[in-house]
């Protein structure tokens, strides 16, 4: 049984700080619980990064060259917390084939080469362990693959990027601008100054994955599935879609349809009485549809250097009890199944359409038919009739993946006549 | 390595035959992740019940005498889901003399026998797990003990009552009163035909106990606290907090204060934008305050069939994979700390207080000079001039529990003035 558990961190920037502030904080406690005495000896910074203060403080050496880390026999685990996919791949892959455990942060690393890193994990007999890397704070990842056991998921809904919930609350409440919103969200330092992965919903996109993968046991990649962020939405349907008892919210949304996965990102009205329209600004909620449990739901912060660094040092505590059972190092999500998507055919949702007509009376009568030849049942909730346009909104009855891609498809042919937004409409 | 789990399941009731379809529903997938079989042997049912359709279906045998589950050398895990104190304590405890894990969903029992249980549990080797009995669903005991290593719980607040919930959640939305709304909840099977313990806030009492040990590690008898329910408050109170922006909630509440606790059960004032102002009708939530992730609430069904058993067959999966890791038996919540109650001096909230006084104009500028006198500062929110009493209600800034006694205690001792409703105002 180990007594002591020597940790090297890789970057130490706004998680990577909070890490040491939690080991720091709370070393007692949780070797009380398992026994074993978490100890940062190392942490990699850039030659230029003055950390010599924090590192003096918290007796641990900085060190330039990653290997001094992944190389060092007396390291047991490796805290990743660089970000980026290279060369936080090529580290971590070192670090678990020189047998050490890592926990990382690392969403867009995970989504992308989660597969091959857990290969090499199960290969060297380490554990690698990423609660952080969806949903900071939430312990959804621990949830799904503790507490589901005995369940079915049937779907998940996440509100994942707190960065566009921000922005969507702001447009809401405050009648912001969705460039305004987006620039007081860079203010706030909720998002980077290239906020292209938040808004464009890959962010998202990247947790969908990670999600889908603990909730189905089932590796899906971010190119298997649409990806839409808030871009374009504008402040006319958010104002509707409330006016109609919804809110807008940036889903990801992963859901088994027969033996195959479902997933998309894209923003979506949720109903006001669901318990994710009422998760505001920065705070992110995940929503779970299972057999058993029926309806739960995980809400706490999705970033922030104490919550993600929280999550990071759970982990950590994990790895530590294991490691004084003396048993053989666990994985974080043991669940599989075979690869599968959904038939389109099978997955259907309600869906909130608006259209722009240019300003030609017979366009409307056309669309109508296309409608009923696609057997789509609506109703029309806004009609304008603007000098130059018409613009209609309609709100189906569910209709699956085929309908609405033929509908949408057809009316973009029709000359001067568009759809402006499709958004998916949720259950209560 | 044992490959299989035999059960005996003391009681066949809502939860109980629950138990037997999520086992049988999700045993092939806990095998992938256990390597183990879960096999219900045995049922302990009344004399009188016919349970023989289910018994033969399931190949499971019924049996009339606790005995033949708790003696039985090839069961390894006794299921309690009995309910009450009596017998279920010493069937309890019998089992696991015997060397055999327990699983239990009786709130009311580990409330009161606790600290007992567990010891026993300890002596003998064995795991004692109880998941389902706080918030049904929620898996939130597993993640205060699980996830909350790395963290130090400030304070919890539970709606952790179905029936009142329900029924709270009705008197506002349809106007209905106190006496309709717990006619319904009878009706729709939330509430028992004996509704004291859920309307008296004892069922959530119990709760709160348990969530006070895994959110700090200390036992607290229900004696301890003030538990008050529900019945008293009437609509003109629910409706002037919701013109003030708030909805009233039973919230049982524990609060780390210094090196104490202070834990209360009672109706209170919750922010609209509150994460517990959205949670409607039977569901529950518990909402989480910490030093590290912030703010995080955990949201499901707190009763009914599935859900309450989907928690129970969690629990039997634990212990399936703990056996089968041949290590020795962990106990749900390690977590202890000396017991230590709050200074009542250092336990500060902001309060809604009603007064009513008889039609005398000199009550008050008494009041207000009690006011004065114990330092609370405090708005009118509402001064109705009745033609024999007058009718006052004050949103008081955050004082301490002697503060708010002492108040209280000399207004009432006023001759024709009470205080007819007090509430603690949650902070967003
Ligand atoms: N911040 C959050 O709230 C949050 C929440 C969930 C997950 N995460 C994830 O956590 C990870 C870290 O995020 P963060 O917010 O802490 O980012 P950050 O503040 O930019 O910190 C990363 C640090 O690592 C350093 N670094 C990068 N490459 C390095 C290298 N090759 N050698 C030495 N140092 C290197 C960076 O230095 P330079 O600045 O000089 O490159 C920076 O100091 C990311 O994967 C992120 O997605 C963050
Ligand atoms: N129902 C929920 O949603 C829920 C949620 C969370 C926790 N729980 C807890 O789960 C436990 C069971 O609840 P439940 O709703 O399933 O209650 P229930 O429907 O009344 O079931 C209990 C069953 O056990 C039987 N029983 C009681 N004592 C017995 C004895 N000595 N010998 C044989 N059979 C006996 C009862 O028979 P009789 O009816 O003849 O007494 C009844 O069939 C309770 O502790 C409850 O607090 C329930």
């Amino acid at each position: 049984m180990r007594k002591r558990l020597q940790i090297g961190i890789l970057g130490l920037g706004v998680v990577g700080t909070g890490v040491v502030e939690i080991v720091n904080q709370e070393r007692k406690k949780i070797k009380q619980k398992t026994g074993v005495d978490l100890l940062i000896t190392k942490a990699l910074v850039r030659p230029g990064e003055d950390k010599s203060a924090l590192a003096a403080a918290q007796g641990f050496q900085l060190v330039y060259d990653s290997k001094d880390i992944t190389e060092d026999p007396d390291i047991d685990v490796v805290v990743e917390v660089m970000g980026k996919i290279h060369p936080a791949y090529e580290f971590i892959t070192e670090a678990l084939e020189q047998g050490k455990h890592v926990v990382t942060a690392n969403k867009d690393l995970l989504a992308q080469k989660g597969t091959q890193l857990v290969q090499t994990a199960i290969e060297n007999h380490v554990s690698l362990y990423y609660e952080a890397s969806v949903a900071g704070g939430i312990p959804i990842l621990r949830v799904l693959a503790n507490s589901f056991v005995a369940d079915e998921i049937t779907e998940v809904l996440g509100i994942i990027n707190g960065t566009t919930n921000y922005m969507l609350t702001q447009m809401v409440e405050q009648q912001m601008t969705y460039e305004d919103a987006l620039a007081q969200a860079q203010a706030l330092g909720f998002a980077e100054s290239n906020p292209k992965n938040d808004v464009d919903g890959i962010d998202a996109a990247y947790k969908t994955v990670i999600l889908t993968r603990f909730a189905y046991g089932l590796d899906i990649a971010i190119d298997d599935f649409v990806v839409k962020g808030i871009r374009g939405i504008d402040l006319e349907d958010i104002a509707l879609a409330q006016s109609l008892g919804y809110e807008v919210k940036l889903i990801g949304l992963t859901k088994k349809v027969g033996e195959g996965i479902f997933a998309e990102v894209a923003p979506a009205l949720v109903p006001k009485h669901h318990p994710l329209a009422s998760i505001r600004n920065e705070f992110n909620g995940v929503f779970v549809r299972s057999r058993g449990i029926g309806q739960s739901m995980y809400y706490g912060p999705g970033a922030g250097s104490l919550p993600t660094a929280t999550s990071v040092v759970t982990d950590l505590a994990v790895i530590a009890e294991n490691q004084s059972d003396n048993k053989p190092a666990p994985q974080f999500c043991t669940y599989e199944t075979k690869k599968a998507f959904a038939n389109p055919n099978d997955v259907s949702y309600g869906y909130f359409i608006a259209l722009a007509l240019a300003d030609e009376q017979s366009l409307w009568p056309e669309i109508q038919k296309l409608a009923e030849a696609y057997g789509i049942v609506y109703r029309v909730v806004a009609d304008e009739q603007g000098s130059e346009s018409r613009r209609l909104v309609l709100l189906t009855e569910a209709i699956n993946e085929v309908q609405k891609h033929q509908f949408v498809t057809s009316v973009n042919q029709l000359e001067a006549s568009n759809v402006s937004q499709i958004m998916k409409v949720m259950e209560e």
